[in-house]
């Protein structure tokens, strides 16, 4: 017996490949390590060689929400990590503990972090390193060298509120159909696809950097030529960030080098594009970039048009590379030509138009007859070899002995290939640095042309950022309800927040789209911090440091934590951690409780906000007595949500105005699903009866 | 070129096997055909062979109840068929649409409808066979006579419904893990599973039916050593219904013959078990089973204990079974046993312990020796053959010759025992009738022990029938939520609801399980008549005729229909179809719109229900004001969900007492979840200004 070593762990953060990796995803594995009440996260796509490190001075909450954001499958924890915290992870997320001790970066991958200074973080990309390479037990030339950022760089966004956004994937479905990222998604590669969802992970907040984006978006708007010719390009460049992983781990066939072949062909012409956009920022992104003219014409050269899938079965190398393959062909390929040729011979010898000549493992070359023509076989010349159902199969001692022949070239022709094909795989292992540094730019050109063309299909407009603190949105649309539902039968909304004004309380029926107006305000902040154009026909924001909501979700019947503590939970978070420069969104805050304790609990935390925050807030709410609070709080509006009455019916206009609804329209939704009359004219009664009484009044607010 | 014929369709509703397939749900094709005001659905299975039909004098809500409780996958009409009713079937389910105008029952499947009076019944019948003939394009032998039931013999369920109380699968994952199916399902044979599957889909109506089956499960309980032995016979009685399907299809292969040999050999013994239960319905059951004897004896001498997958490869049939066979088998081993001998000698020969001698297509048989162990190789003897990254693979003359013997002898046994296995499979199929019968058998079998098994597990309690439409429960649990919470944090509540009560008004706050105790009636309502024994001490129920619930579900964005909408559209239904027989949840209808509209609904629901429909209504509001309405109801009661505060925190007790909540928790719970506290003071201080004042009186209830 052979004892055999075990080559390659495969763990959900280190696959390179098969059914469970998104094209369009990235795959990070990720390392934890606690520094006394600060953590440090270090960060790897194995499969496209990344490499990240971030440090992080807060509590597990941020932990989370950075692997959340990450997406990552799997963490990499000391041994003696303590697990109530782990759990904190694995609550939330569906992610896998792994364990690795050792902190010491290894020798042959120390020049990729020479750069990083602070001690803590070459630790902690020292447990990534390690446990990458105990796992994977190869030389992994892809790794680039680890880029090094804060997370204040960028918006913060709790998990429960990136999931109520549908930011990535829908709250129903957990699929990306129906998501702000969905219907962002223009890019023509895996790569841009990896990094436009990168981009809606983490909006930014410097307002320089997200002026460049909205800039770079405008500029392939008005070359629309230029983006039209980009993108034709773009469809035959293939994941080259993954092609230059599969390269290093020498697991590339001969299908993936046409398709490095394919992509890098498009190099010259897509550089020459970005050229003609005449504008400095897309200058300066290619300005390092190595078209690789060699390897294409070296690709070309070598590899066939359409090779076998396996690198040990031949069918893989040209005609024209290698003199002494060419010679074995002329003698198989006669071979060949020969079976054919028979094969048409006792077609006509026989007379029989279905006779085929196959080939099997046990039986070799065979001739295929189906029962019903085998009265049309020659006596004696056929020898009998296997019989199916419908057919019977033969040989004859010609097809015996061309098998033979054929059969001792192709030996020879398989072997030689697959030496030309390891040879060329090591060739081809020198360019990986330069095919990194042309899928990033790749990958940035496909974001930016896929924002251009969205926002030119869907006219987004080009938002202004404010220093100041406003927010003016005139006919703002939901981009992801405008696109499902028909583009006519959707009402814009404006946002009109000048400086002095902070919060809106939001009156008005169900049904008329007061969280979609809520969810629209974020999804415009988060849009334009991406750096994208936003659904409206004017936009100035201010830059957001935080977004929070509390939006209604589904009650989860087996956890046990019901509406009411989730929603507190939620509010609690807005309230802790929310600054001036914030956006909150509260729908319904305190329905999930009796009447009067819901509304002393709205009131409250209407005035905290108002008071101690002075966040950027939409607050809407069935509580029509806590519209006389506008009265005292002069930072905040009433607004309402308009229907109006036609033939008897109510129609949901879905405009939001400036005021308190001064009416409710349960009943009438009660009309419209058509309840019984009688029980309608009761609940009228009792409204009437109900409304008659004297007016409640609600305690005046604390100041 | 030759021309192929299509040999067969496979559409969603017509998959015999593969991924798609769950061995523990049937997978059932539906056809449906109009007669002015009625429907006929007919219903086939073509894994198992079963076949049904039915009649429908409703609309085309009972025909979406019906195929959804079917679980069908696609629905045959007529191409005439309007589109716009069947919209009513694709806008909720996951269905395809495929048309079939024949209507003319096939003469050779006419002996399956012989017992069907009903030319409607006929037609229905006949565009289902018709369609399964045009696109299987085979004969059907496994075909099972068309059972006639009536809808009205089952608890009807809506839609809705059913997925709010998470019977098949949950509403968040849309799995069957945490549903009720998922607790019940103690099942061994897929063929169990399925049966168990369409009974929680169809709970009884026939009180005499349901303590039926109630006294099989007790049976099963008292005989717990008869019970215990039966499931280790079933735990090796493989998919018969399934294996009969593939068999009549021809694509059965020896492992599923040897599936079918194992699974008929337990027959004996389950079927003496059974008798050891002394029961008369068990006897019944099994009055006329066939244990099938010869033809285990038949499998038992003719298939390997591990033979190959594929019946073109040999390898199926034992020795002893034909004596052709076992002649050519002798000359093939020996083949064989030398060149293992060989491996021997040439490892000692060379000293290579890791040499070995392999197969493959193109070189056939080789020695291979790694690269390091090359210099062992004596000159001359080797003829190289093919060169891997590691290793070097050669022939010697002596191995070339033996090849050619082995492969000779190995030709012809393939051919043997392929002719020898068809000729079995045509004798296998004399026996599906009788192997069908089994299956009915063995299903049912495996559902009593499954609940007895639960039962006793989870300690539940043989229900008694009330005629009196009275419930009284007592120490009721919810057994998912129980399940999975730990049973001891688990608190059970009574529900005491005789003849003169008929509603149940209940308020406290959140987080107390005012959801899960409504959820929990119906799940009691639906295991007692679907024959299982209850979560409780002591249980009487009435049979209900229908269920109907409104329970807080998620929003969707998407679709555009709001909460309140739906909330009204499902209390129309239960308030349109209702009768004194049936159960209503109504959990919070109303707090969808603002404080007095939603109350003003609130009450006039409740009084409509409780003159004009007297249904068993549990009804849970935020809205206190409503308990004053017990004073002049008399058939309604008020509920609480009780609490107590242990060190200034709240403590829910998630019991449900007599009498209106006098308090509510909302802020209590604000507190819990850590709140600024100077956010809560203001909180209670509003709350104690609004109950400072006069509590307003709802209108007087209408008579």
């Amino acid at each position: 017996v052979v004892r055999r070593e075990v080559v390659q762990l495969i763990t959900p953060g280190t696959m390179m490949e098969g059914r469970n990796l998104d094209e369009k995803e990235n795959n990070f594995l990720v390392a934890l390590t606690e520094f006394q009440g600060s953590y440090v996260l270090a960060c790897n796509d194995l499969s496209t060689g990344e490499n990240t490190v971030t440090m992080l001075n807060g509590s597990m909450e941020d932990v989370l929400l950075e692997v959340h954001a990450l997406g990552a499958r799997e963490i990499v924890v000391s041994s003696t990590f303590p697990t109530d915290e782990l759990h904190k992870l694995t609550s939330q997320l569906k992610i896998t503990i792994s364990h690795e001790d050792e902190t010491d970066v290894p020798e042959e991958l120390r020049q990729l972090v020479s750069h990083l200074q602070d001690e803590k973080l070459m630790m902690a990309v020292g447990r990534l390193f390690c446990y990458v390479l105990r796992t994977q037990k190869r030389s992994l030339d892809h790794l680039q060298p680890v880029r090094m950022y804060y997370s204040n760089q960028f918006m913060k966004i709790d998990v429960h509120s990136k999931r109520n956004l549908e930011l990535t994937e829908t709250i129903r479905t957990k699929e990306k159909t129906g998501s702000l990222l969905w219907l962002l998604d223009k890019t023509k590669t895996a790569m841009g696809g990896r990094m436009l969802k990168q981009w809606v992970e983490r909006p930014l907040v410097n307002a320089m950097q997200i002026e460049e984006r909205h800039n770079m978006v405008e500029t392939f708007m008005t070359h629309y030529f230029v983006r039209e010719d980009l993108k034709e390009k773009l469809r035959d460049v293939y994941d080259l960030e993954r092609l230059a992983g599969k390269v290093a781990y020498g697991n590339v066939n001969a299908k993936d080098l046409l398709q490095l072949k394919r992509s890098v062909q498009q190099i010259p012409a897509i550089l020459e594009l970005t050229k003609q956009l005449e504008s400095p920022y897309a200058d300066a992104l290619v300005s390092e970039a190595d078209p690789c003219e060699s390897l294409a014409e070296l690709l070309e050269r070598s590899i066939l048009d359409n090779p076998s899938l396996s690198i040990k079965e031949g069918n893989i190398i040209k005609d024209g590379y290698n003199s002494t393959l060419d010679e074995y062909r002329y003698v198989s390929k006669n071979g060949k030509t020969w079976i054919s040729e028979m094969e048409q011979r006792e077609r006509q010898l026989t007379g029989i138009k279905s006779l085929k000549i196959g080939y099997n493992r046990i039986f070799g070359y065979y001739i295929e007859v189906t029962k019903a023509n085998l009265g049309a076989l020659q006596e004696g010349r056929y020898e009998r070899k296997q019989t199916l159902a419908n057919a019977e199969r033969f040989v004859t001692q010609e097809l015996k002995e061309k098998e033979a022949l054929i059969l001792g070239a192709e030996e020879k022709i398989v072997q030689l290939e697959y030496d030309l094909f390891v040879e060329l795989r090591e060739q081809v292992k020198a360019y990986i640095p330069k095919l990194q540094l042309l899928a990033k730019i790749v990958s940035e050109l496909d974001v930016f042309q896929s924002f251009a063309t969205v926002s030119e299909e869907e006219q987004f407009v080009k938002p202004q950022l404010s220093a100041k603190r406003e927010i003016f949105i005139k006919d703002g649309r939901h981009p992801v309800v405008e696109k499902v539902l028909n583009t006519k039968t959707y009402v814009p909304n404006d946002v009109w927040m000048p400086q002095e004004t902070d919060m809106f309380l939001i009156t008005g029926p169900n049904m008329s789209g007061k969280s979609t107006y809520m969810r629209q305000l974020a999804l415009h902040a988060i849009m334009a911090q991406i750096g994208c154009f936003v659904p409206a026909n004017e936009a100035v924001l201010p830059v957001f440091d935080q977004i929070f909501t509390r939006i209604g979700a589904a009650d989860d019947l087996i956890s046990g934590q019901s509406t009411f503590m989730v929603e507190m939970l939620e509010a609690k978070n807005a309230i802790t951690n929310a600054t001036k420069n914030s956006l909150i969104l509260f729908d319904e805050i305190g329905r999930g409780t009796s009447t009067y304790d819901g509304m002393a609990l709205a009131q409250a935390i209407i005035e905290h906000i108002h008071h101690h925050i002075g966040a950027k807030t939409l607050f809407s709410t069935h509580y029509h007595e806590l519209t006389a609070l506008s009265g005292q709080l002069d930072k905040l509006k009433n607004v309402h949500v308009s229907a109006i009455e036609e033939n008897g019916k109510v129609v949901f206009l879905h405009k939001v105005k400036e005021g308190a609804a001064d009416q409710s329209y349960g009943i009438h939704v009660a009309e419209l699903a058509e309840l019984p009359s009688s029980l309608i004219n009761r609940a009228k009664e009792v409204l009437a009866a109900l409304e008659g009484q004297e007016i409640k009044k609600v305690p005046e607010p604390q100041k």
